[in-house]
C-alpha cells in the first residue's frame, strides 16, 4: 500500500499550464482576472491534428494568483476599489474607533504586550498601512443595493458581469454592444432549465441586486476585494471557514489558510476566530484578502465579556460591529432570529441548539428572560450596515444539528422571523442573505429551499451543507457535498463548506483544500444542473482531453491538477505513459477509448455516414476493417 | 501542515468496541451476523447517568469479521449454504470443464509453469479444496426466482429477512409470529415516503423476487456467500470493483482488496481482472468471499483470443460462461444490448463508447457487420444462468462517458433492448438486474430511473455513480457519490462505487476504502430519504453521542472509527480530551452544545415545561440561572 504523502504545492506556485489573463471592461480599473488553461494539440490515431482552444476559468485567488504580482502579506493587497468608492462622493474619512486591548482579548496594554513578546512571530501586529476608515456621509447609504435601486450600474457590477460570463468573448462583445436579455426571472424554487439568460449583463446584475435577489458583499473599508455576486441567477458560490480558536493555530497559519482557500476556489472566507487576538488576526486576513470576508461579531463580543453570554450588552455588541465594519468585514452573521419564544422549541431536540451564535443568544435570552437585543435593536444594526455596506448574513441560530431535528418547528419559526427582518433591512437599502442548515436528509432538502424563498422573498440563501447523514464523521465533506449540490441546484446561492474535520477538530491546510474542492464540485454540479451558460465548457474540455488521451490536459483542466497527476503517476509514473494511448486500468491491449476511436475512424475512412453504411449492408468492408484495425494499433 | 500517514488498521483487527453477534432464524444454519457496537453510559452535567443500548449494524465482512473465526485464505471460507443447496434435491455434481492454460492466458502448460516459477508467490494456485461443480439436473431451474415463483421461502430468504431488519428484536419477533405487511408496493419511481413496511418479512422477499423486482445473487457453486438481496424495497447496496490488470498488482493483493472492501461495507465485489491468471485470481477470490462475486466474462473471453475482439466467437464466450459458473460467480455483466444498429449512434458523441465490454462488442459487430452474438444467443445464455443460478447484470455498454453524452439516443435505445431481454430471462426464471450510467448531470438523473423502471418492468437498477460533473478527476468518488445518493433515493437498488483513482489509475487499498466509505454514505443517505425502517437508528445514536460529548461512542458508531479518532487526535491527542465536554473547534469556554445542555438542564431543574415557564413569566428566575450557569461550567 502506498503511503500517500501530503505533498501540497506551494501557495505561490502557479497552477500548471495556466496563465493569468485580464478582461477589461469600459470603466477605468475594471480588469477582471481569469485563469486561462492552455491545451495541447489533439493527435489522432491517423496523424491528423486539431488545435484545442484554451479554457478560461473563474479565479478567486486575486493578485496572489498573478505570477507578475510581487506583493507581500506584510504590506497587504492593493486597494483595487478605492477610487470607485471615493468617486461616488458619498463617503468620508474619519478618526475611527481607537483599538482597545480588549479587542484582542487582553485586559490591559501590559497584558497584550507581555503576550506578544512571549509568542513573537505568532502574534505580530499587522505592519502594513492602516488607512483611516471610511463611512457614509451623514444620512447616506453606500450599499450596492442603494445604488442599484437608484438605477446606477457601479463598476463593481460591470466587473461582476464579465466575471460571471467567464470572460467568454461572445458574451463580452454582447455586453459591450449593450445587448440585453430580460427572460431571466425564475419562479421561486424552480430550477433554471431553459430559462437562464445566454449572457449576464450589468443591467441584469443591477436589477437582481435592487430586487434583493442577489448581494455584492463589499465593505467600503475593504477596497482590496475583487467584486463578486451571490444570488441564485448566478454561478453558485462557496465559502470557506477559517479562524483560530483558543486551543490551536497562529495568525500566520490563518492568513495562509485564507490564501490557500482562495487558491482552490473559495469565493468568500469567514474568519470565525475565537479566543485571543481576534482583532489582529482579522486585520491580517482582511488586508490580504481578495475575497469578501465574513464574521460572526457575537464571537468577539463574547470574548470581551470573558465568555459569559449573560454579560453581553447591546452596547458591547454595537461597538464590536463598528470595530469590524471599520476594519472592512464584508458580511456579518447576525442571529437576530433567535427569539425568546422559539428557544423552548429546541428543548426536546436530539441535539438542541448547535449554532454557536444561536446558543449564545439563547443563553442570554434565558438568563435575562428578555427578547434578544439583536432583534430589538435590528434597525440600529441596519443603520450601521448601510453606512459601510456590510451585508447581512442572517444567521440560522436554531438550525438542526442532526437528521433527527431537521425541518422542525424551531427551525422554521426562526426562518419566518428572518424573512420579517429581511424586509426591514431592505427598507434601509441593506443587502441581505439568509443562512440555512445544517443536517437534512435528502427528501427534506427541497422544503428548505421552498420555504426560504417564500418566507424571505427570494433573498439569497446560504446553507451549511446540508449533511445528508450523521454516520460519517471524518467524511462530512462528502455527506454534505451531496446535500449542497442538491440545494444549490434548487436555488441556494452560496454553499458554506464543510471539511473532513467537521465535528472532530480544527481543519488544517489539507482539510481546507479537501473542503473547498468538495464544494467546488457541489457548486459546479449545481451550475450544470441549472444550465448556467458556459458552465459545461470545462466539463466538455476535460472529457475531450480524456477521450483523446491528452493526459496532461486532463490533469490541468481538473479542479486539482496536482492530485490528478499524482494518482495517475502512482500506477504509471513514466513520462511516456502520459502520452500513451492507454492507461493502467486496462493496459495497452484493451482500451475502450481506443476501440471507440477505431469505430469512429472507420466510419470516417469510409467517407460516408455510418448509419447509411450500415443500411447499405457492407459485409464486404468488414474484412478490410479487421486488418486495418490491427495495423492501427501497432502504429499508436 | 500535518503529514497524514496512511495508517490503515490491519484487515484482521476487529473494529473498536464491536462484537460479532448472530441472530438465529427458524431454519437450520440461518445465523445472521451483525456487528454490535457497545456504547458508554451518558453522564449528565448534573451527575445523572443513562444507559445507551448497543447498536447493531449490517455486516458484510463474513467470517473474516468474526474474531472467533480462525480460517486462512489458503483454505477458503466454510460452505455456509451447501446443505441448503443440496437439500433442495435439484442439483447434481458432475465432472466439470477441465481447466486449460488459456483460461489463465497461457498458450501452453509449459508457459504457465514458467510464468508461475518466475513470479512465485504472486501467482500461486489456490491450494484449498476444489469441489466438484454442481449444476441443475437436466431441465431444472435452480434460481431463487424459480423457487419464489413456486411459493417457496428458501433459507436464503429467511436469512435476508433478518438481515434487512438489522436484527432488531421487535422485527425478529414479528417475523417469528408470522406478521405480514403487504402495503409495500410502490409506484414506479416514487420514493418510499410513508409506504415502507415496518418490517421486512420472508414472504415479502419471496414476493419481490418472484416479481423480478429484487434478486438474490447466489450461484450454487459459491456456497460461501452470505445471502443478500438487491431491490429497491430493501437497503441500498453497494458494489466494489477490484481486479488486477496487465499493468499492475498480484493475486494476493486482489484477495486482500476483496476482504478489505467487505470490511468497510461492500455488499458485492466485482472481479474485473484482465491479463494473465484471470482464472486463478478468481478462484482465490470466490473461495474467500462472503459476498456475491460479479464478473464481466467477455474480458476473459477476449484474453483467450489474444485481445482481438474480432476473433471472439460464441463458442469461446459460452465456454467462458460455463468456466465461471462452475467456479461460482454470482452475477455476470452481459452487454447483450449493444446491438449493431445502435453503434453508429455513438459516433458523434464527445466520448464515444466508454464501457469496455460495450466497445469490445461494438468492435466485433462492426468487424463482422453482424448482430451481436450475445443478443442472438441470449436464450442459450439464459439456459446456462438458470442451471447455476447466476444472475444477469445486463450491461449498459452504451452508457455515456461524459456529461455531454448523458441520456442520449444510444443510451436509451440500449435500455429498451435490456428491457426486452429482461422479459426473456424472466420467462426462464433467471434473475436480472440492469446496469445504468455513468456520467449524468443532476437534473437528468431522475429520467434515468423513470425510464429504467418503465423499460425494464421494475427489474433492479444497478448504476455506476453517476458522476455529476467531469471536472474533478482525483475526486470522482465525490462527484459520483452525489449522483449515487440521488439515484439511490429515486429507487436504484445497488450503487457501483467509484474510487478517487477513477479515470487515472488502479485503486490501491486506500482508494478502495475511500470509494466504499463514500458509497456507504450515498447508500445510507438514500435509505434515510426512502425512510427505510431502522436506517435512522444509527444516525440518532451518533448524534446523541456527539451532543453528549461521548467522543469514543461518536468514533465507534461512525462508518470509519479510525479516521474519526485520528482527526480528533490531530488537534487534541490527550486521552483526557476524549472525555472532555468541549472540543478543539470552540475551546473549553465556548461550546454551543454545552450551552444547549445548560438550557435544557435549566428547564429540567425548574421541574416544569419550558414553554409554560416562559408563559408564566419568570424574570425572577433569571438571576438564579445566571449564577447556576457559571457554576455548572466550573464543575465540567
Amino acid at each position: 500500500m502506498t503511503v500517500r504523502q501530503n505533498q501540497q504545492s506551494s501557495i505561490e506556485a502557479p497552477l500548471p499550464n495556466s496563465q493569468r489573463v485580464y478582461v477589461r471592461g469600459t470603466t477605468d480599473g475594471v480588469e477582471v482576472p481569469f485563469r486561462e488553461i492552455s491545451l495541447n494539440v489533439t493527435k489522432g490515431f491517423d496523424g491528423r491534428t486539431e488545435v484545442n482552444e484554451p479554457v478560461r476559468v473563474y479565479d478567486a485567488s486575486g493578485p496572489w494568483g498573478d505570477p507578475a504580482f510581487t506583493g507581500d502579506v506584510r504590506d497587504g493587497l492593493p486597494a483595487l476599489r478605492r477610487d470607485w468608492i471615493l468617486s461616488r462622493g458619498d463617503v468620508e474619512e474619519y478618526e475611527g474607533r481607537i483599538i482597545q486591548p480588549i479587542d484582542n482579548g487582553y485586559r490591559s496594554r501590559e497584558e497584550a504586550k507581555y503576550a506578544r513578546e512571549k509568542e513573537r512571530g505568532r502574534l505580530e501586529e499587522f505592519p502594513g498601512l492602516r488607512r483611516q476608515p471610511l463611512r457614509a456621509k451623514a444620512g447616506r447609504a453606500v450599499t450596492q443595493m442603494h445604488y442599484a435601486r437608484r438605477g446606477m450600474i457601479t463598476p463593481e457590477m460591470e466587473y461582476i458581469a464579465i466575471r460571471e460570463n467567464l470572460g467568454r468573448e461572445a458574451a463580452i462583445e454582447a455586453l459591450k454592444s449593450g445587448e440585453r436579455n430580460d427572460l431571466n426571472f425564475q419562479h421561486p424554487g424552480e430550477p433554471f432549465g431553459a430559462r437562464i439568460p445566454r449572457y449576464v449583463t450589468p443591467e441584469f446584475i443591477r436589477d437582481e441586486v435592487a430586487r434583493g435577489r442577489a448581494i455584492i458583499p463589499t465593505n467600503i473599508n475593504h477596497p482590496e476585494t475583487e467584486p463578486m455576486i451571490i444570488g441564485r441567477n448566478f454561478l453558485v458560490k462557496i465559502n470557506a471557514n477559517i479562524g483560530n480558536s483558543a486551543v490551536a493555530s497562529s495568525i500566520e497559519e490563518e492568513v495562509e489558510k485564507m490564501r490557500w482557500a482562495t487558491r482552490w476556489g473559495a469565493d468568500t472566507v469567514m474568519d470565525l476566530s475565537t479566543g485571543k487576538n481576534i482583532h489582529e488576526t482579522r486585520e491580517w486576513i482582511i488586508r490580504n484578502s481578495p475575497v469578501p470576508i465574513g464574521t460572526v461579531p457575537i464571537y468577539q463580543a463574547l470574548e470581551k465579556v470573558g465568555g459569559k453570554a449573560e454579560e453581553l450588552t447591546w452596547e458591547i455588541y454595537r461597538d464590536t460591529l463598528i470595530e469590524q465594519a471599520e476594519q472592512g468585514v464584508d458580511y456579518f452573521t447576525i442571529h437576530a432570529g433567535v427569539r425568546l419564544p422559539y428557544i423552548p422549541m429546541t428543548a426536546k431536540r436530539t441535539t438542541g441548539i448547535v449554532s454557536r451564535g444561536g446558543s449564545i443568544m439563547a443563553k442570554w435570552c434565558l438568563a435575562h428572560h428578555r427578547e434578544s437585543f439583536l432583534y430589538t435593536h435590528f434597525r440600529e444594526i441596519c443603520e450601521i450596515m448601510r453606512a459601510y455596506d456590510v451585508s447581512f448574513s442572517l444567521g440560522d441560530g436554531l438550525r438542526p444539528g442532526s437528521i433527527a431535528d431537521a425541518n422542525d418547528e424551531a427551525q422554521f419559526a426562526e426562518l419566518e422571523t428572518l424573512g420579517e427582518l429581511t424586509k426591514i433591512a431592505w427598507e434601509l437599502d441593506c443587502q441581505v442573505m439568509i443562512e440555512g442548515p445544517g443536517h437534512v436528509p435528502m427528501h427534506m432538502i427541497r422544503e428548505n429551499m421552498d420555504k426560504q424563498l417564500a418566507s424571505c422573498d427570494e433573498a439569497p440563501f446560504y446553507t451549511l451543507g446540508p449533511l445528508t447523514t450523521d454516520i460519517a464523521p471524518g467524511y462530512d465533506h462528502i455527506t454534505s457535498a451531496i446535500g449542497a449540490a442538491m440545494i444549490g441546484w434548487f436555488g441556494t446561492a452560496m454553499l458554506c463548506y464543510v471539511t473532513p474535520k467537521e465535528h472532530l477538530g480544527l481543519p488544517d491546510k489539507k482539510d481546507v483544500k479537501d473542503g473547498v474542492i468538495a464544494y467546488k464540485i457541489a457548486a459546479h454540479a449545481a451550475d450544470l444542473a441549472k444550465g448556467h451558460p458556459g458552465a459545461q465548457q470545462r466539463d466538455n474540455a476535460v472529457s475531450k482531453a480524456r477521450f483523446e488521451f491528452r493526459w496532461e490536459d486532463q490533469f490541468n483542466l481538473s479542479l486539482d491538477p496536482e492530485t490528478a497527476r499524482e494518482f495517475h503517476d502512482e500506477t504509471l509514473p513514466q513520462e511516456g505513459a502520459k502520452a500513451a494511448h492507454f492507461c493502467s486500468m486496462c493496459g495497452p491491449h484493451f482500451c475502450s477509448m481506443k476501440i471507440t476511436q477505431d469505430v469512429r475512424d472507420y466510419a470516417a475512412r469510409q467517407g460516408i455516414d455510418e448509419q447509411k453504411a450500415l443500411e447499405a449492408g457492407m459485409l464486404e468492408k468488414a474484412e478490410e476493417f479487421k486488418q486495418a484495425g490491427a495495423e492501427i494499433y501497432v502504429k499508436a
